[in-house]
């Protein structure tokens, strides 16, 4: 199995910690290593055949740097030279494997979320490998712990199913509250973790069929054969880059593709969407303070806080349910419930032309 | 006319701004000057026949660095070797002055009040020492323009004064609510502003009378002939501070003289008791946001907060009346309103042994 990895989000949500330069896979969220790291991490055990790790030009020295202790040629570094979603970076990945192996099962990792029991997760991509074998386009569905109101959902057919994979019947968008008890209760519907495993061929043959301009770009590329040699493409991958629309794989391919199947699991997951997903993932203090990698805090009277400090102290008196990050030129203040809109903060700060805090 | 100026304070209330080596009136809450620096060149129009600064010696450096635009012998750095309240500070300055002329006038000023209307302020100096020719102990009352419960009120009898200058009948305490509004009200009482104004031996006269202790302090010291040598002095005064105890010049000496007159006043004073009443005395945004010391701040949906950035760029998004404070290794947050809480926050750094950020 090849192992594809996404890791070229901007991660303005994470601002200021995030950067354009540094943006959440590359960041140590929790300490330590980063998302991108552990991403990598957390797969060498299943002995894939190769990684496969897309990224943006701006990203990409970083991104090969932390990922140096990969060893030998298992890891290939692919550059993209614009942002256009999901499929074509998948697309090209499939392309580039298939040109070694056309049968090979390809598993498609975003790197920037987060996973609790990495023994459950490959398991889940064990038997999505199995399942991929036999033609289809499997995704994992993380049993939903909650009414999320972040996640798009996956309606399953369970009664059709046999070892743990389900035929999909349907994509549901993010849904309101309600509609999201809803969709808990019903007990056949799984958050859309963003993670697919198929075949190379495959994938590149739903794409002919629901995404034909993105396929004949893809047909035209020669990938050099070796993988070593991948920036030998950067002119054809620009070339296809600057004709090719952004689409996101969901919506071009998965929404309407046949032979979609779903592996239910429960893994401990979360795609650390903003500020407010970490209090989630950390431990608190006993008033309910979550502190970001040993920041150094004093808190009096306040509660429910995320605190980041960087190298400095933060001090909160008589305060309830905020985001504060501080990094080392700028601090972000926000209640929890409002660290999806740091993004605006972010284009607020493009629109001033203050660059040097994107 | 000489002027002491009382500029000791520990100000652990605009922390993490202020601290033991830079309290507040060495900071530059305004921007530009600090405010012991506005507090000389406010009085320097007054031509006075001497400048004490009474402070400490953690401070007395910086306190020396701050005031070198002052030339000549004019400048009298007093350095008192524990904090012992007003009264000690106070009666020393007396001493120092009365050694050198003691039917001098001394003008009392703290130096870490803000004073909107300097010219004002200045007539009204002027008008208390020609009172406290006439033997009176003068005091500055402001005259309210709200019911503050963070300050204490001077009572006058206004049937029995003239040229502006009324006897005392009582000093009360910081009032509740309701009873401030009452004093407001009632039209005779002032806010004590602890700016006083009196001749150097008719206030060591009343600490004779008063505070006994201090007195036989005071009367054994022995003042260099030239206040250049003043800190010849340091051993006496040592000696003087371990034995005498802490007490305010208000309840040593105020609330029981004979001779205590007030002059209503009325020049835009605070004594900017913390964070909360700067934005009273800066210019807000078009959301009430208040912005310390051209701090570069990019607000979101936020209203009536109060920013210092430093070098830094604070982003605020879907917050409410809050107090952010960023210096080179701290950052606070608080509401406005708990901003008189922030010396607890010292308290804990202390208890800590976190004695890098006091």
């Amino acid at each position: 199995m090849y192992v594809v990895i996404l890791a070229g989000g901007s991660g303005t949500r994470f601002w200021p910690l995030s950067r354009r330069k540094t943006p959440k896979q590359l960041m140590s969220v929790f300490g330590g290593r980063s998302m991108l790291q552990r991403t990598v991490e957390r797969i060498l055990p299943l002995n894939p055949e190769g990684i496969l790790v897309v990224t943006n030009t701006l990203q990409a020295k970083e991104t090969e740097r932390q990922l140096s202790f990969v060893t030998g040629d298992l890891l290939t570094i692919v550059e993209e030279p614009l942002a256009r979603n999901t499929a074509p970076a998948i697309g090209l990945a499939a392309e580039i494997i298939a040109s070694r192996d056309p049968a090979a099962v390809m598993a498609v990792l975003p790197a920037d979320h987060y996973i609790q029991d990495e023994d459950a997760f490959r398991a889940a991509l064990d038997q999505a490998r199995l399942a991929a074998g036999n033609m289809s386009l499997v995704t994992l569905g993380i049993r939903p712990t909650a009414p999320e109101t972040g996640y798009g959902y996956i309606e399953a057919d369970l009664g059709d199913g046999r070892g743990g994979v389900f035929p999909v019947r349907r994509f549901l968008e993010k849904p309101r509250h309600e509609k999201a008890l809803e969709l808990v209760a019903a007990g056949n519907c799984f958050w859309n973790s963003g993670m697919f495993v198929w075949r190379a061929d495959v994938i590149i043959d739903r794409i002919r069929t629901h995404m034909p301009d993105l396929y004949t770009g893809l047909e035209s590329l020669r990938v050099p054969p070796r993988l070593r040699e991948i920036r030998t493409m950067a002119h054809q991958v620009e070339a296809l880059y600057e004709t090719i629309q952004a689409e996101s794989i969901d919506y071009g391919v998965m929404e309407k593709a046949d032979g979609v199947v779903v592996i239910p699991s429960s893994f401990g997951w979360s795609d650390v969407g903003s500020w407010s997903a970490l209090p989630a993932l950390l431990e608190a203090d006993d008033c309910g303070n979550v502190t970001v990698d040993n920041s150094q805090v004093v808190t009096l009277d306040s509660h429910g806080c995320l605190v980041l400090g960087g190298e400095k102290l933060v001090a909160l008196l008589g305060v309830r349910d905020l985001v504060v990050v501080n990094t080392g030129d700028a601090v972000l203040v926000c209640p929890r419930e409002r660290a999806q809109e740091v993004k605006h903060i972010v284009e607020e700060l493009a629109g001033r032309g203050l660059s040097g805090f994107l």
